[in-house]
């Protein structure tokens, strides 16, 4: 028999667009899913997946250096060019098994590690990407808890690629009655309901797409539309992401 | 012939979500259209096509009192009751001929000053609605300067029937190829190319809405619905709304 759930007891999912509009939900009572599809939720999930031992999301390259002392492995990108002395660059491709499998990797991502940032105060902090969808949605319906799917954005302003893949993780939630979602939810779920027969096609039409597209990394891109092909759930533990 | 024009000659369309992140926008190279769909700006548009000398928008009940002395209708509300000794409440059935047309009316509404307030700067504010969506339009394709679609939002978060007013006004100018439209402006109208064919259902949909029926307040809802049955635009003059 089915248990009837009063109003109260139900959980909300909430996307917040950018890490701009953060201070506006109740973050310590949440679990956070950062989302940075391009590129680096995507390379983070490639890279657990494939056994990295922890990846370390920074926002300088400057970090980064500090960080190769240890013995790290350090990554990071200007301009779309490996930068001189690194062992590479964000493409999801340099988080091979070959390459990363127990190792701890330095990464570094503006928006990504800005959002991290700003969710400290959270329960939990998962990340995602099409890569992992399905798990990740599995995962966060066993924590019964709230979720706030974050979108990393693009210097603070909304973008339609992590926006459309918050709607794919409400999709796979939504019809969960003990869920409450709010009006954000309701429209990334219904972008995602546009893109997501032909996601490629569907993002290609953004600003931020075409500058991608200058930095000559459209294989990149493309490998980041992949729906689950890794299972893994990296969560943050202190200042690394290691496999839940 | 046409006259094709430099991209550093296109002028932009940006929806701004939340007033939030209006301080991410360049507001003083802009006009901006600022949208409260349930009800403020509806009964705004409503009001100056009948003929209101102007409207007044603040955000306090008391602020509302001072101007009462000085012979202008007020209006307010407080859980959806017309607040004792006010002329009328929000609804934008108060705003006929009959009653305001050669008066100056003060309007309440938290959400729409505040945007309406952070927007200063901007070279025009207008004000926009279903009802006047087509004049509106066509009037901003006219000035031919960068175009910022404020929505007034919820407490400063997202919602659902201001984005899609915002992706209606898009729409209507995006194929004037002389217009550069952001990753928000294209999510919005998507989200209309959604709801247009039935708006009211559409949005029956949102948290909002739900609040709303409990004010029992279907009917102004439903009538801030109305695409295109007035052609007034209004725009700020110092503190006051009048038509252009």
């Amino acid at each position: 028999m089915k248990v009837v759930q009063l109003t109260s007891d139900k959980k909300k999912i909430e996307v917040v667009l950018t890490p701009a509009l953060l201070p506006l939900y109740d973050v310590e009572n949440s679990i956070v899913v950062v989302i940075d599809i391009f590129r680096a939720t995507s390379s983070m999930c490639y890279g657990i997946e494939n056994g990295a031992e922890a990846i370390i999301p920074v926002s300088q390259v400057e970090e980064c250096i500090a960080y190769s002392e240890k013995g790290y492995l350090i990554a990071a990108e200007r301009n779309g060019e490996v930068v001189e002395g690194f062992d590479f660059g964000n493409s999801p491709f340099s988080y091979t098994a070959e390459k990363v499998a127990g190792k701890t990797v330095v990464l570094t991502t503006t928006n990504g590690t800005h959002a991290i940032h700003l969710s400290r105060q959270a329960k939990k902090i998962a990340i995602g990407s099409f890569l992992n969808l399905s798990s990740l949605s599995n995962w966060l319906r066993e924590q019964n808890e709230n979720v706030l799917l974050v979108c990393a954005g693009w210097k603070n302003k909304v973008n339609l690629e992590d926006t459309v893949f918050a709607g794919a993780v409400v999709d796979k939630l939504r019809n969960d009655e003990h869920y409450k979602i709010d009006d954000s939810a309701i429209a990334a779920a219904d972008l995602w309901s546009l893109a997501k027969d032909n996601l490629g096609a569907y993002l290609a039409k953004t600003s931020h797409s075409e500058r991608l597209k200058k930095l000559g990394i459209e294989e990149d891109i493309a490998f980041c539309l992949n729906i689950d092909i890794t299972s893994a759930i990296p969560v943050l533990d202190g200042e690394k992401l290691v496999k839940f």
